[in-house]
């Protein structure tokens, strides 16, 4: 796809991956909203296929080949939900998944690709040997790279997430996402301007990670001054195809800091009962830390996932 | 209400409450399906009002009351989730109350009632304290006792969470709780008799608070030989409304270890993304321990609650 996704290329991506993916639960806490000031609906994909909503734009990117193509394998490199997205999407088709990642990845992240039949390429962890052992895996077999957020296909898929959220809670007066690549923002903001144009789509990021609100100021693509956050799902800069989205679609985006994401992850965790990874509660800092701009107003979050390590909580 | 519930009386119980619970979601996880052997499909009443399903037992009791019952208040005796349960009714109704709680309760439980509007009686940590307590509380204010399980009225409005699971998942061949009191596994036991009466109902409970099995075998409520167990929400004995549905409806109790409750809980934490306390992960336990019986099986498992110590976890 080398459009920015049309309504039609989302509701496609939608009827395309809906067989393979979970159909997620919103939920809603009394508690939670008393304490935001706001009726807070939180779209779980926590409970998505491989715990996080990169199912999503991984099938639609995958299932969006052509057999020819799916049949010469799918790579991709990436230490995180992304590998285990393409793994499943290439399982899914009955074809090879290559995942490159670094020899330093954990072992639960390569044991979660290979219990789905994915294979590892092990390399050096730099960007540019990532690169390099896609490029081999490339030549050598002719397999697609699929890039984990600067892609239409992804994106659209990405996007399906606030098609449900909408469809459940059609009145949403602000949708919110946490903003690492920007797949996940730009596919939401993109379902916000075409269901439901008078919502704000607000972003959090961390602020040991703020490349995207550099970028969203400049429309250059920026690194962030500094990486140190606990949010490791949301170190990653902006791509080209989701700059542009994100300038034009999402209002601001909001940095909070790793003591703030720890408090409404354990809020999250304790009110409603369920788990989420670091990364996935930036948008809820985010709401608290601004709380009074969303008064009374009827709030949307994306939960984007519950991939984390029980041996090493913050908390 | 004076007699086992009938079909009526549990439909009437669902009506009643239904405005003020909510109606929990039925959650299910492929990878604990290839580890079980069979379809499990997890009734979350971790996400129920006050984080347990104790909240439908406590609701239907007080609002079955008149008019001036609700009036005169409602009491009970309860550290735990039931406390919360009456607490939270009888501010639904607008009717004071009073909680008889040893004072050796954790603060986070008597904040929990306090939250709710409920006052707090103290007394020394015995029953026979206990029951003085609320002996006291009904002679002073004419308020109404509500036992927490061996009350017809609880045990319909638990019963509500099985008619849940049937709506969602008609065709079980299984239906799973833990035993603690046996408000839950006689009113689970009811609902699947009157409904589905071809599945079988299968309770769980922990070897170190095994009164339940013994009573179960010999017809007489009997005292657990020890106790020494972390599902610290099963810990009582039955009583003699709940003793005679279980042996008529319930077909076997499994014990289960501690060490068994403990690699149930975290599975369920790290596959399905949800909290729970360890007394819930008591049935899922069974079934692992159990699993060549239900290998093929749908099993439908009542998780219980989610209100767990999260700086004091088991692993």
């Amino acid at each position: 796809m080398n459009r920015v996704p049309t309504w039609a290329d989302i509701e496609a991506a939608h009827a395309r991956i809906r067989p393979h993916i979970h159909r997620t639960p919103v939920l809603t806490s009394t508690s939670l909203n008393e304490l935001a000031g706001c009726e807070v609906y939180f779209k779980c994909e926590n409970f998505q296929r491989i715990g996080a909503f990169k199912a999503r734009g991984g099938m639609n990117a995958v299932l969006s080949l052509s057999l020819a193509e799916q049949q010469r394998g799918i790579t991709t490199h990436s230490s995180g939900n992304h590998a285990q997205a393409i793994a499943l999407a290439a399982k899914v088709v009955g074809t090879k998944a290559y995942i490159v990642m670094p020899s330093t990845a954990p072992a639960i992240k390569k044991n979660g690709v290979r219990v789905l039949g994915g294979e590892i390429i092990e390399c050096p962890p730099t960007l540019a040997a990532r690169e390099a052992g896609v490029a081999e895996v490339m030549a050598r077999t002719g397999a697609t790279f699929i890039h984990p957020f600067n892609n239409y296909a992804v994106i659209a898929g990405q996007a399906t997430a606030a098609v449900e959220l909408l469809e459940e809670v059609p009145d949403l007066q602000t949708v919110m996402a946490p903003v690492g690549g920007g797949g996940l923002l730009s596919g939401t903001a993109l379902t916000v301007h075409y269901r439901r144009p008078t919502a704000q789509v607000i972003a959090g990021e961390p602020a040991g990670a703020a490349d995207a609100v550099l970028s969203f100021r400049s429309g250059r693509i920026e690194q962030a001054p500094y990486i140190n956050t606990i949010a490791d799902g949301l170190l990653t800069s902006l791509g080209d195809k989701t700059l542009p989205i994100i300038r034009q679609h999402v209002k601001e985006i909001y940095t909070v800091s790793d003591d703030e994401i720890i408090v409404a992850m354990r809020l999250i965790w304790e009110r409603l009962k369920i788990i989420i990874e670091p990364s996935c509660a930036v948008p809820f800092a985010a709401l608290l830390q601004q709380k009074e701009q969303f008064t009374g107003q009827k709030v949307g979050i994306i939960l984007t996932g519950g991939n984390v390590d029980l041996n090493h909580l913050p908390f």
